[in-house]
């Protein structure tokens, strides 16, 4: 492959771009992936500001107006409102300005790593830390926090879980030590779906005065549209900051993450200082970012509204349901009664019965670490008569195995 | 701005979209930035392939394949051939596997992250240091390494500049130690347009057992197209990484960055595991990530060839070239020659100025910090008119203060 001196046509390009597309999946028969494809309205408004940079804000004045009516919309969805109305100073030049206070990522990794950087800022600029600081994850934690650690200089302790895959609470108090700057609770766990005790968390938190990070990549588009959804996020008084990806269940574009904060104080100690752009001061990761995907989000968000997204979740968990139901049929228990659409699925064999599932069938699943098991997880992409079709495949391999 | 509980038509939303979209620049009048509007088919090609995760490679082998493609020729771009042809070995699962070793980035700042967490990981496996492990950068170095040094947990010292604006290696030689892991050289200084001088860091570098890091975020897609290039990429011996970005003079979408290595052993030094993909590492800062960068930079850098980059460079020297002629016509001098397509121009009070030609005739442009001079980067949006008008708006502006 290589760059010729002359050109290609177009229409070459594009002929061999169509081949190339065949070979990706296009997400049917897909049961392993926290994305999907996203909605037609989203992908409209993201080719229509294709071109916006949020790291130069003066110039794409409209894109970042999006970019605040979106933050400002998920603020509002993950209850920060009551946090706007006591803020009374806003100083000039965030990208929360005068809202919540936080901006939109290229997804769940740089949320979760800018919100261990700030709370390693703040820790460190207010009190005395000896050794190196630590914060507390759950041992279901993503991995993108092995890429915090490795990145940040700080040490990353891992409790454990309890019999229903929630971080336990014992666990996490016995690691907490003088060094220790701050707690993650995950609402929405990779790989179980699961939501960890975050108001006991938050106690933990108030106590010992230390920040308390929700990563709600997954789950912050799916809770807030149960019908019983549990507390994860600004409700509850010990929550700092959550991240929540519209490019998940939010139906939205790639790159669509989101980092929100209580307060202000906290994305000021992200700030570095941009002397050559039309504004001031940077709180991002990254320097050129996408104004498509505020776009895109923006789009979507208002389109759908809570009952569309309500209908979006009602589906998933439809689907859900219809499989532990066919899975039971088959004699398969899931090792949690599934809290929102993702199911981990006892079955002999699961790396055998997945690459079968695969080889034979065409289906990507995958497996939970520990304990081994088959994880699905039911998105919109999927349909009813996929479910049947998936237990039929299932029934039939591990009858052979 | 709320979400409501009932979604908004598509035409209520757009018609918004519309009514914001006309607060960006859309690039006209804009001689501040590095990013200009994409090629017609690096927008398509992003469409076409919108809902393509990178982070998932398994379910997308298509955009995979664009990715190797792109970062294929960017090495070949960049004279990293003679390298592959030695690395028999190519362990699998590698992004660049085969080939050049490297990924699509979400752009330059998360290139310089990755390279410098690299150098970390490898000198602290490596040799052993007793402090903070440093680099030393020039104190051109764009803004992103204040993030790097503010994350990583390692010094960050600035080399003195020379009289051109070029990093001094008796300085950079005075601040190495025994903690110094790495040297960054700049190939298009984002102020100045400059270009370090890499093959004396480089025999530096190699000298003292150092990595040698280049940011070539902006100059990558420029100095190789110039008529006279200077030596700054993988021909040089000492050179480990480059950073480079289409989405600057490659003219492809944003978010669209590339890392790449000399050697193989670097990209693994940023491996994670991902228990629940369809791959078993990760070497990206992201985790969900564009696949539609991938696709529109492959599409523009095929479409284009050498020759089409060629018009393009020559096309912005010349731009650059008719306005350092008309400044000095008035009187203004640029401080340094130009050696590619950025003027840092020697104007009286050039803040005021600045905020003149912003607020009288709509000029976006911007400042240099250390002298503060008038910055002008001519960009293949901007036309010859343009830069008479400029010229003649400039006149005004300082003819009365």
């Amino acid at each position: 492959m290589h760059m010729n001196e002359k050109g290609l046509s177009e229409k070459e390009i594009f002929s061999y771009l169509e081949h190339v597309k065949s070979e990706d999946t296009d997400y049917y028969k897909v049961l392993s992936s926290m994305c999907t494809r996203p909605h037609k309205i989203a992908v409209e408004a993201h080719r229509m500001f294709i071109e916006a940079n949020l790291g130069d804000l003066g110039l794409f004045a409209g894109a970042h107006r999006l970019e605040r009516e979106v933050v400002m919309m998920l603020g509002e969805l993950l209850h920060a409102q009551s946090v706007n109305a006591q803020s009374a100073e806003t100083p000039s030049g965030r990208p929360g300005e005068g809202s919540i206070y936080g901006y939109l990522t290229t997804g769940g990794t740089e949320s979760n790593i800018q919100a261990v950087r700030g709370m390693k800022n703040l820790a460190t600029a207010g009190k005395k830390i000896v050794g190196t600081p630590n914060i507390v994850i759950p041992e279901s934690a993503h991995f993108s926090f092995d890429k915090v650690a490795n990145m940040m200089g700080i040490e990353v302790k891992r409790a454990l879980l309890d019999s229903e895959f929630k971080v336990d609470i014992v666990s996490v108090k016995s690691l907490i030590d003088a060094n220790t700057i701050g707690l993650v609770g995950i609402a929405g766990t990779t790989e179980f779906g699961q939501i960890d005790p975050i108001e006991k968390l938050s106690k933990l938190a108030l106590d010992n005065e230390l920040f308390l990070h929700i990563d709600a990549a997954f789950g912050g588009f799916v809770i807030p549209f149960l019908e019983n959804p549990q507390p994860f996020d600004f409700k509850v008084p010990g929550v700092t900051s959550i991240a929540i990806d519209p490019h998940k269940m939010g139906l939205s574009t790639i790159p669509s993450g989101a980092l929100l904060f209580r307060s202000p104080s906290f994305l000021d100690s992200l700030r570095v200082s941009t002397p050559y752009l039309t504004t001031k001061a940077q709180f991002t990761l990254t320097g050129t970012r996408s104004g498509a995907s505020a776009a895109a989000t923006y789009a979507v968000m208002k389109h759908l509204g809570r009952e569309g997204y309500r209908k979006n979740v009602q589906y998933c968990m439809q689907l859900t349901e219809k499989l532990v139901k066919g899975a039971r049929k088959l004699g398969f228990e899931p090792l949690i009664e599934p809290i929102m659409n993702v199911v981990a699925l006892r079955v002999p064999n699961p790396d055998l019965v997945r690459e079968q599932l695969l080889k034979r069938f065409g289906w990507n699943v995958s497996i939970t670490r520990n304990p081994r098991s088959l994880r699905l997880v039911l998105m919109p992409h999927n349909t009813a008569r996929d479910i049947e079709e998936f237990l039929q495949d299932l029934k039939k391999i591990t009858a052979e195995i």
